[in-house]
């Protein structure tokens, strides 16, 4: 069987980093902390001073909690157009780990400035003590950048 | 601290059934069959006959390999519209266990017809011997109907 993996060129490194740079919101898989099993929530979701997936979290949320009991995550970042095959449009799959930056703490603000820039209505609530900006440390990732386009990056490729 | 989450009633029943009714794709958290660890990945997804998720999928797929593994998973359903946050827009985050249902089976042919009336562009290769049908027999859900409109929903809910 031959596989359809294709090798890593810089113009699948390039659609990665374009679909986390338009993203808006994202779905986020993680464990559930009572039985391990697989669970899904949709995030807000832009990208950082880094060029890497950054979110704001309400304290509130299951995943929130969930993440702070186990951070490793994936994170699914490209939404299908309204015309065509949402099976063909391009989505990154990619695992990371989740780390909480909290108000008062070093890099909040720069993160801060990036999230609201992209986000403005997030201005609400940004400032509320229950809030938490994430950013996402990328462990690998699988591109599918539509029929036969299927690639494996490394957390080098993304960075 | 009040819970965020509302008594389930008819109405939000009947927002997680039409939220599967009008799917045509999905997004599906499951376990690397390697680590445990979680993953993700997009998928086609329509409601089958008993208007619970029926998806379509090749053998080749990291997520079929993964199910076969390992059943259990959750799904993402209901995709946000062009306009407002995205994150007012509902969704169903709805735990399963995956069920394989292969050619020559029993139940193949009607869950053809029902995958093939929403999704026909699949008949090009439902017929492919490496491609099988999944249904997802509900374990529960969370349905978010946007902002302070949470509910927790039985599997019972969903039949």
């Amino acid at each position: 069987m031959v596989s359809p993996i294709r090798p890593t060129d810089d113009n699948a490194r390039a659609l990665a980093k374009s679909l986390i740079a338009r993203a808006r919101f994202a779905t986020l898989s993680f464990l559930d902390p009572k039985d391990g099993g697989p669970m899904v929530s949709r995030i807000a979701l832009v990208s950082g001073p880094d060029g890497l997936p950054l979110s704001l979290m309400s304290d509130l949320s299951h995943h929130s909690t969930a993440l702070k009991a186990n951070p490793l995550c994936a994170l699914l970042i490209g939404e299908p157009e309204d015309k065509g095959d949402p099976l063909t449009h391009p989505r990154l799959s990619l695992r990371a780990r989740a780390h909480f930056v909290r108000h008062g703490t070093s890099g909040h603000g720069s993160l801060a400035d990036a999230f609201l820039s992209k986000q403005p209505k997030a201005k609400l609530y940004i400032g509320f003590a229950d809030f938490a900006l994430v950013t996402f440390a990328p462990l690998g990732a699988h591109l599918n950048g539509g029929f036969g386009k299927a690639f494996t990056l490394t957390a080098e490729d993304l960075i």
